[in-house]
């Protein structure tokens, strides 16, 4: 099964997506999908009784996937501009010719590709809301298991001052969670799609409200209270959840990858056998890092074209509508592989704590630096205690150079310099910051 | 005044943006926010008692920006890479000396400029949602006046059916009481941003958060459960509220400017001396519905850029949090020269009922093609019902085609194709759709 | 055969791209293309005197796509973030075991992939640049052919003056052939990539470069000075060509959107069969126009994309490499797709050359007011002239108003004023651009 | 002076721009650009024996910046869309009654307002062209005084093999030279723009492509075979140069910001008194890789956006052309910005090549695998050299695991493992590669 228009799970596009969700973008799914927004209009339209019972019974019965050719109806799309024509030529002809002139009745073929995209998302996100589950919980133990591992914070590349594993945990774990909300968020929104022509409903006379709503509830969608087929909202929610998503995953990757440079190296990725290079044996690369990064570049470019589409004139619109398929359906495949992916670095992250506090000492207690200046600050002014401090970190040992200043040893007793270069004693809120982190996910019992 | 970074009301920036919106984006009103930051800072340190009251004072009386020069600071932070370093060393020096150990306490550059952008989005906003209630009331007035107003409905650039005007403004509403929705609630959730210099609070001790907290409370800002240095879903919420507006404005502009054409000339832009052009003295230009176009164009590089720029490393990003202040202003200018246009666009609207009906009429009846073929469907099937009204449709005058066809006169009264024919029979749920986009924005009594 | 990574002609595909194009972009061909990198590679290193004849030979005895499979390749790529791995796990095993050692020799997985993607977009290149071909031609055809074809010329959307469809086409035909132009640039330039592990060529010694050419010379690609292994520009060049035809077809398609409205029907889309609706028996879309369309609000953002990867770290990127593959093929894809249908459009492009002449005389010769004030000019002054000619636009009949205008008729005769409003009088240069468009593409003698 | 439409040299502006390109980008600059096209074609239709030459040169004597105020001006032009509509009402003021009929003779606003920005944008390419011949002169000096210095290649994020900074400088180079090249060809073929109200050049009757050409003359611009109203090839040129060479300036910045890490250190950027922190005295932040890198980031969104607007329908654009204007200037600031810091940032670069070599022999020679594999690769095959080494790297320290392993050392003598561990020798052709790069830019003499 491949995804319907962009990925493959050929050759490239499984190091992109992921096969679970892309399994939902499949030809075979959209097409299922479609054929759920038939088979649901032929009940609706049927409950309402304008349809007679047994045409949407007929109807219904053919609405499976495996009965029709994807490319086929692809190729005969060109036609016409979308494959709505030719598959609804097709389930006609499927169905008894006394039913055949309630196929498709009173419907578009904007509403149809429409309500199956809304389908196909909510679909998708299942097993991409799972995998986001496991990158979630993954980032929550870790926060709680290194709530205390102290280590380097680096701002604008350099090492700049404590902090703990733990709190950088829980920055990936409120990124993940905040992208995971407002994915749920847009996940439960999709609406189905139904306007007829023109968005009048015209063909069910006064019944077209009710008509919209009963085909919404067979699919277990939202209905929305007017069509959109030219106000595209659903789509924007959805698209910056998902860029969203990949900024959150982005994060934790472009973090790993930094972190497990050789240099650095206080992380590594899990997974036995993995990562190796086609020319140096000795390597291990960050595999999964490095895929979410690849997934994340492409995101502000997918969002952009959503937005770029979302702009429709008229009642329907010439072009932009055509263009949102595969990008919102690329946006799908490319950030379930991220979380996918995020969601086996997340697991199988190894932390060394040593090495965390190796280069945290490194620099011979020169991050206190403000540590000591603030310190020093009461009692000589911020300025001074800066120009003290920098004067003791341009020596060789800073904590040397710091017992033997004269003007911070006035200030400062041995124990005083000890304590402020001790770095579990520099972490301000740190811990506290975890705890919230963990309670906003898990709650207050968690 | 001009606004801070990318947008002046010189030359070209008052085509793009306008004056209030952009007021609150000027150099001195940026400077104003990143000062009013340095003085929650001073009130909450003081408030959780770490910093002496007269401090705070003190430099509280300092946090006033008639007192520095933008250009100045500008220069300076080229030293630095942010204007806050340069800024609080002319704060620090205007505090009386014994004071000045406690300006800019405990913070770091980006907690100053991340809660000053944040604040002068919230400002900005003001201005913004205003321009955009009228546009929106404006809208609902349309959509009320035009709620049974024929037209024709143009699908994919083709007339297609009738439809309302109220209905295509309700359309319009819709979708910017929605993008009102987003923005309103992008807007009260741009948090104050205290961290320290790695995220910790390490300067306050254990009171960090209580600061922070106190910090927020002091601006009106709702306080973040923890920095927000990398993990950047404020801004991500702001610049696709702001790019949905764009959206939303953009529809109705381009809607407008497509009604406006000589040769449909169904709507027109109000106004008296705008539009004229240098070069043909007969000529009226939609300058709205033009100037809003070239706003929404810039939406989709705008809004992918800030998710670019979202990506952040470490504890405080290396040059990706630098890359989002200018588009973040530049898309609060353009999003506010969007909203002000609209709304003028949309109160000044000229409607032409009479225009609108003729271009209904001018093609003899075929657009209720579909009424036709769905009062045959029912008695000779779809297919047949779509062949004969095709077939009647290529006759040079469709309603007499329909009159001779002795396969249709079979099926339909001389009544009832009159009945077809006329479009105020042919708009199903238009009418309820209107009043639902109605409710939902006045609320059931309005 | 379906494209590799994101183009399927299964249900979606084929309506953005083409399917000669799309053959060239399928997993089987990128495979294919990556077999004879290696194959290259062989031979270059036996040419050099470094591998023994034998072994090359049977290493391009097994590059051949058919034997092996893209799917599990894709798979097993996981392991390691790329195809190139697995691949040459598979090609080593199928080599007799004494040249084993020679597969692949002292290259790196992205020197393959790089130079197959570049292959890739070469062979995509030849159907892609023959659609662009007929496209120029026809435009050309229309260009010609209506080279004295009166028509409104429409600014800012609205009717402006005369012109001529010859000088529409003939903007038409010099974008495409502009487009064309960088698109051959950048097809002949796309370099082969050879540079092994980090762009140094260790594995062969001091012949390193030696077998840089020969490598790509056996591929018919030009050598690379030095690697490109993290300088990007080849790709930036094909992007923006890509991009930049998007653009052209992109203006043709919106043109003859705009035309074909029912309300100025001064062109249509030929094609038997095409464009029918599936709501609206009577409706004919211009398909080609609309997908189009389609394809050319997805270039700003694959084209951003592409940009985003350019920027990549060290000797070889982690994740910004791997981000181009997938938008570099879609770039194709879509651009495939645009091409072919830009020259179906033209090529059956129906002009109603008697609908276009209506359509300026409709207003009555008031697009040629400024002819008028031209005349009028001279005599009172520009201001003056555009005061009176404004004057009697906007009567009932301008004709009329300047006729019985004594200010006017002061200077200007009934004979003037006839020839003030013969659109064939007031072209300018018209014809003479046309000309110059023709003799740019077919040269002086065509 | 500030930049006219988007940078400031204000608070922000000047820290994403520089001062001088920013000069040419200012509100005085872009009008003084508009009154140059004015001036030129008052001369171009009096060469052309239209206007009388004392017009035209009353016209030019008041075509000087100085005479208007540019915020008036861009009030004003909110009537009409555009500054050149007050801006030549302000003109013709200002000339002799007698003359004023002829100011603007014969143009339309978008033949200014496209020729000043193609004007503005040469203009501004001059510093910004310094600013990048300083940074390929002292990249080509960094490759050449460190052509044999070896460090360690990076590829993935992990240490791979050993490479010289020689190379990496000349990938530098090499990328900064194509930026150049590419630049410099788009700065040249900026195009004057005339074509009157609707591209025939009506006003000047058979005189308009005589005009034209003389037009371009005077303003030293290169003519246009045709009115490029609706073709926007020349913007599309310079956005994807300027936007190119944000990529190779980012480049830079991304690596120099990598290597600037403490862990790393194997570079730094110099200047005295940069690079401070606000809340950390003892560090030093690498300020110009950082702005480098936040400049590089808004790339892609505004070459995006210039894509986007390049799309226009028929005659003259509704609201894409309004759309250019600010992201064009926008882009010229933010790469002039880039191009300075790149420019200072590799002229004082320090090198530690101490470190670098000492960061290659951190892990004991395992760098060296693939050199010790290709050793006894010819003995024993690829993959059973790849196992041996990969053996011997898993063991502590890998130079003794080689002496120690018996079946190694029946292929390697002592003198051969040593060799193969030094990393001069297996360099391959990174020398040749550097002198290659320095030839391309410098000459063969150079």
């Amino acid at each position: 099964m491949r995804p319907s228009s962009s990925p493959s799970d050929g050759l490239l596009g499984g190091l992109s997506g992921t096969s679970d969700v892309d399994a939902e973008l499949s030809d075979p799914a959209v097409l299922q999908a479609m054929l759920d927004a038939e088979a649901a209009l032929a009940r609706a339209v049927a409950d309402a009784g304008i349809m007679p019972a047994p045409a949407a019974e007929a109807i219904v019965a053919r609405c499976r996937a495996e009965r029709y050719d994807p490319g086929a109806l692809g190729r005969a799309a060109d036609a016409t501009g979308n494959p709505v024509v030719p598959l609804v030529g097709e389930l006609t002809a499927a169905v008894p010719e006394h039913h055949r002139a309630w196929v498709h009745f009173g419907a578009t073929s904007q509403d149809v590709l429409d309500t199956a995209l809304a389908l196909v998302a909510v679909r998708a996100l299942g097993p991409l809301l799972r995998h986001l589950d496991t990158a979630v919980d993954a980032a929550a133990q870790l926060a709680d298991a290194h709530r205390d591992t102290v280590m380097v914070a680096r701002t604008l590349g350099q090492q700049a001052a404590p902090t703990t594993f733990g709190l950088k945990a829980a920055g990936w774990l409120t990124g993940l969670a905040e992208a995971r909300d407002r994915l749920r968020q847009a996940g439960v929104a999709q609406p189905a799609q139904l306007g007829g022509a023109v968005g009048t409903l015209a063909a069910y006379g006064p019944a077209g409200a009710d008509v919209a709503e009963r085909f919404a509830a067979h699919l277990g969608l939202p209905p929305s209270p007017l069509p959109w087929h030219t106000r595209r909202q659903p789509w924007l929610d959805l698209a910056t959840a998902l860029g969203g998503l990949l900024v959150a995953a982005g994060k934790v990757a472009l973090d790993v990858g930094l972190l497990a440079q050789n240099e650095i190296a206080e992380v590594a990725e899990g997974g036995v056998g993995r990562g190796g290079s086609s020319a140096m044996p000795h390597k291990r690369n960050p595999v999964d890092s490095v895929l979410v990064t690849a997934a994340t570049r492409r995101g502000p470019g997918l969002v952009a074209t959503v937005f770029a589409a979302a702009v429709q004139e008229h009642e329907r619109a010439a072009g932009a509508w055509h263009a949102e398929w595969e990008p919102l359906l690329d946006l799908l495949h490319v950030t379930g592989g991220a979380a996918a992916r995020c969601a086996r670095m997340l697991v199988g992250l190894r932390v060394d704590a040593r090495r965390m506090r190796a280069n945290l000492d490194a620099t011979g207690g020169v991050l206190l630096a403000e540590a000591v200046a603030a310190r020093l600050t009461p009692a000589v002014g911020r300025r001074a205690a800066h120009d003290l401090v920098t004067r003791a970190a341009a020596a060789p040992s800073f904590r040397a150079a710091l017992l033997a200043d004269t003007e911070i040893r006035a200030h400062l007793s041995d124990t005083e310099i000890a304590e402020a270069l001790d770095p579990h004693r520099w972490l301000g809120s740190a811990g506290r910051f975890v705890d919230r982190a963990l309670v906003a996910v898990r709650g207050a019992d968690g």
